[in-house]
């Protein structure tokens, strides 16, 4: 029987998504609650590993069990036996063939970033920039992102022959609200960091650091010490994860 | 010299405003950075107390000091010499006459409650009530609260002859946004446990609970085991205090 659930955290309180060698993620504190429910070690299978401090809204994770339970059950058991730093909002079976990691179509982060300096509630929620941005000069970057690019200058992973650094954007764009501005990035797959240090990126071209050229440069370089910016995972959130068969 | 500070913190962070035997208060925290800065012992004098777990957009203190160091400057340091979880938002001179507790005129409470469930990033923040809440009946019995009256029965304050339970409520409204509640109190004092013994009340009869004729019985009855309710310390922000130079 295999289960594909969706679940939401608040990233500050764990390690991130998968550690090595603590106890202190949000996997295992998942699977410490399900192998006791289902009465038998459970190892679940995300979407992908979140960085220590980044959040997820919409993280996706499968796992496999002999026996059945109802999902609404299964759901509830989760949420009353976990702090609500961590919250179940989708259970699903599923088939076989399914898998949270290889199965991903599509995959939605998003980025806040707050001018509030004066505001103690967000610290961990979001990136404070005490600077004003150039907003429409951060529009015009976004689109520089859009397409199919050798991301090697945008993220800090190992070069792996077998391993592309090839991946497609679908959109990228970002809007103000009243003291705040929100990033929305969807695409194919992400390498490691690459969110965070593209987003740190637009920023600069915001804070007018850096011009759009200068980006444009940065990304056909496909040179891994193009890109110094990473922005902080505070604000980082994984708010989608689509699959073939939705 | 006599200086006056507004001070917002994050109270999830802290033991409360002021403890007895512990050095994780609000209070301590910003007295050790006080001394550091002005190389003198300071003890700071809050508005007044704020429990473990209680936020505060605008808490006041005063502390005097030998040496005068420009407010801008003052703010500065204190920001920079402390994490995120306390910021200072305005520091000024004041009349030695003026005190923090002493003067103050009026107290301003907000208290937040969100029915969404599926959020884990609002559980310091807000409190969750999964049931739907009557407003216009909350609405109904706020108004019951405002006026003169003996609040014995909002409180776990130790009864002493000297020490009046009459408080004034100025004003207190509820409103409604989208998946959450927002209560607005003002009074010239509270006393301890007051607003949250109030608030859960009000809760009570949004859930049904309680008929608004109970609340105004709960009242007048002027009895410490009229009211067995207090809400979640993590819904409560100190939002304003008004002094009478004002």
């Amino acid at each position: 029987m295999r289960y594909k659930v969706t679940v939401a955290y608040d990233g500050s309180m764990y390690a991130g998504w998968q550690t090595q060698h603590r106890n202190d993620s949000v996997q295992e504190t998942i699977e410490v609650v399900l192998s006791r429910i289902f009465n038998e070690p459970i190892i679940i299978v995300g979407s992908g590993r979140t960085d220590r401090g980044v959040h997820a809204k919409a993280q996706v994770f499968h796992f496999d069990a002999d026996r059945a339970i109802g999902c609404d059950k299964l759901k509830y058991a989760l949420n009353t036996q976990m702090d609500r730093s961590i919250i179940i909002r989708f259970v699903e079976i599923v088939d076989d063939k399914f898998h949270a990691r290889f199965s991903v179509l599509r995959k939605q982060y998003q980025y806040y970033v707050s001018n509030d300096v004066l505001n103690p509630f967000i610290r961990n929620y979001m990136h404070v920039e005490k600077n004003q941005l150039d907003i429409q000069a951060m529009k015009e970057v976004c689109t520089k992102f859009i397409g199919t690019y050798d991301f090697t200058s945008f993220t800090s992973a190992k070069i792996h022959e077998h391993k592309s650094r090839v991946k497609t954007i679908f959109a990228f764009n970002v809007i103000q609200n009243e003291s705040s501005y929100v990033f929305t990035i969807e695409g194919n797959g992400f390498l490691r960091y690459m969110v965070r240090m593209i987003i740190q990126t637009v920023l600069m071209v915001g804070l007018g650091r850096l011009s759009v050229e200068d980006v444009a440069a940065m990304l056909i370089a496909k040179d891994k010490h193009a890109c110094r910016y990473k922005a902080p995972a505070c604000g980082l959130y994984l708010t989608k994860v689509s699959y073939k068969e939705e």
